[in-house]
């Protein structure tokens, strides 16, 4: 079931799935050449967001969860794709340890976990579940809510290698996303671990991946020649910022005036009737946290406490300091009259599978990953690699190509901002 | 729907299936290392025969049709797959000249180029058919048994490139094993070529093939502390044979009473109740041409001249002058009580589909693969590269596993067996 689209903006939307699709032997001959220059990361989900007239990222996770909301027909090509990206990053690994999120109170989350354990067994892996909680003193198997359990056991550093009771890793396969730092534990491993616990939000900056994926989107776009603005939104960012203290928000304020101005334009070029508006969120943030829609630079005088609260304070209890402007883009995609947002879903470089994050109570120009808020997952029922010249552009499995080359820019964004991380970082 | 066994032999298939799920991790890194080591072919087809005590391939194809029969659900598998390859063998490719075989009265293999070309292009590509007809003198729609149809154009010599009209490919997939010697035309070409034409049947042998299975064999079968037996049956081969003239019989017949009687052996020390038999195949045959089912040497002597014609020219009117002698696997398989056999479809190093060749009108020990003959294709329903060690042994996704584990044997077989080959052929 692919959502329907606002049928009065099918019109540019078409324009530019019909200029990818024309340019499909080039789009894939580039990101061969691409993938040879530039190293994937082992995995990654990219939120989408498409408003007819544009179509564009607007969250890459390097730690994704929701494995357990994809279409379980295509599970093979998840397995395919492990397989070659363990190939690549680590191919003497026989035993993968997998670190999940603390946050087992999630019972989706767990499913997750054991959505991508099952993955890597059936790639031909050994895995077990290393806990970093720190109350957990002994292996424990939690219930997963579609039945069976997971195994939850925890980690033991012996040297400069991380273990478990009987268990020695030959590598590390993080799905945490380290909000609150990169852990002792975890430091100095002659294991192998990916993706780099470095790439986690304690050092990561979304303005940084915006800023690769400008660039990528730049050229990308001078090859099938369109505005790059229908793929890349426009973003500012500022640091030093105190929601709290309210320091630093006049030049916010300025920072989201400007934007609004620079969208208002391209709106007037494109004859594009809509408000613009600024998603304001945390430079390091995720799940969802610290993030608002600003459509008034006005709105930045009047927040109350409890919204600067909001802002102020994300995962884990890090403060914010440091945010992103990024152009909202709202989203005209409908699934029985409720907004819904596409995430794709990648391992290696191989687009394996997405859902639809749909949302009931929500607007167009909101953030659909809210904490505690209601999605209903919705897996695409056609893979998101491939393309078919014999049907029309907007046929569900062409939409979806679509989405995967534009998720797929973002990670080749992503690949190039670890490489510009790497330097400061990588031991 | 999977094919089932006879009862009576469930017992030590069981076993070796047990055997190899168990050693998942340990065969997927042996794997993983293998393919460091070796390129993979393009793309290959195994056919496999399952005699409830043992499994194995019984020839491995290097330019296979049948892609046409492969369960549609999966094609994103192959497009995957296909990309993998290119990446590897030649990356710069954005243009694939698709070469198929002559015989285009057969609509069922140009629906197999139908579908290759579908996967190419889902991967990226821009795709054409060049034919290597003579009297083909401008491009022709020939229809396709599904709808639609195929357009085949003229090949052209420039210089060193082989072209269409308006079309220079930057490589070349064979899908034509060149039975009658590689054609000028294919000669010296500044384009990559994929398989290397020095793969097809003029200069291939499936002894050599054989030679090099029996290798990976004993290393897999070490791994897994197996007897080789398992899954590599006996074989022998003999040149300088004249079917017509009845030269070099006499030494076949005694080649193939000595191997009568190791499989005799083999039979008492597992307490088989079969009766052993032995296949004799034109040592560069394909299309199931030139192949006999032998119980007994003296069936030698008794050749009519109906039988000595039948295995002295084989396809394109090539004399069979080398035979090939292979323990005969009997297949315990059977769907709706017809014999069946499982053909593996692999590209790059990835097992990307099956389906059973199954034959109302053959017995248990003949070959299935018989020109004129019918077969009823039935696609595999689940993906054979992923095993679920929850479920059992002989549950479809797993038996599935194990017929890829033993294709992949074979696959790598063919790997070594062109770099043999190598350094006499490729320039």
């Amino acid at each position: 079931m692919v959502p329907h689209l606002t049928t009065a903006l099918t019109g540019p939307l078409l324009t530019l799935e019909k200029q990818i699709l024309d340019a499909m032997p080039r789009i894939e001959h580039w990101f061969r050449h691409q993938w040879q220059e530039h190293s994937a990361p082992f995995y990654a989900s990219v939120d989408l967001r498409n408003a007819g007239y544009k179509l564009a990222p607007v969250d890459t996770n390097l730690f994704p969860a929701g494995f357990n909301n994809l279409n379980k027909a295509f599970d093979a090509l998840c397995v395919q794709a492990a397989m070659s990206a363990v190939e690549k990053i680590c191919p003497d690994t026989r035993q993968f340890l997998l670190i999940p999120e603390n946050h087992t109170r999630n019972p989706y989350y767990l499913q997750n976990v054991s959505s991508l354990k099952s993955i890597l067994q059936r790639a031909g892996f050994t895995v077990r579940i290393g806990s970093l909680l720190p109350d957990l003193a002994q292996p424990t198997e939690v219930p997963l809510p579609q039945g069976g359990s997971l195994l939850l056991e925890p980690v033991q550093r012996q040297g400069n290698r991380l273990v478990l009771e009987n268990f020695d890793p030959c590598a590390i396969l993080l799905n945490n996303d380290l909000s609150g730092g990169v852990p002792d534990l975890l430091k100095n491993l002659s294991q192998a671990i990916v993706p780099p616990p470095w790439a986690g939000w304690s050092t990561r900056r979304k303005s940084l991946h915006f800023t690769a994926y400008r660039q990528v989107a730049e050229e990308f776009c001078r090859l099938i020649q369109i505005d790059p603005w229908f793929i890349d939104p426009y973003f500012d960012h500022r640091s030093g910022v105190d929601f709290s203290q309210g320091i630093g928000l006049e030049e916010v304020q300025s920072q989201v005036a400007d934007l609004l101005q620079k969208i208002r334009q391209k709106y007037q070029e494109y004859a594009i009737k809509e408000n613009p508006f600024v998603i304001l969120k945390a430079d390091a943030g995720t799940y969802g946290m610290g993030v608002m829609t600003i459509k008034d630079p006005k709105e930045l005088n009047q927040l109350n406490r409890r919204q600067r609260n909001k802002m102020a304070v994300i995962k884990e209890g890090q403060e914010v300091h440091e945010v992103l402007l990024q152009e909202g883009v709202p989203t005209f995609e409908t699934v029985e009259d409720s907004v819904a947002e596409p995430v794709v879903y990648m391992m290696d470089h191989f687009v394996v599978g997405g859902f639809y994050r749909v949302h009931t109570e929500r607007g167009i120009d909101e953030n659909l990953n809210a904490p505690g808020a209601h999605f209903a997952p919705l897996a695409f029922q056609t893979p998101a690699m491939s393309a078919d010249c014999t049907h029309q552009p907007d046929a569900p499995h062409n939409r979806f190509y679509t989405y995967g080359v534009v998720a797929r820019l973002a990670l080749l964004a992503a690949a190039r901002e670890l490489e510009m991380m790497a330097p400061r970082f990588s031991s």
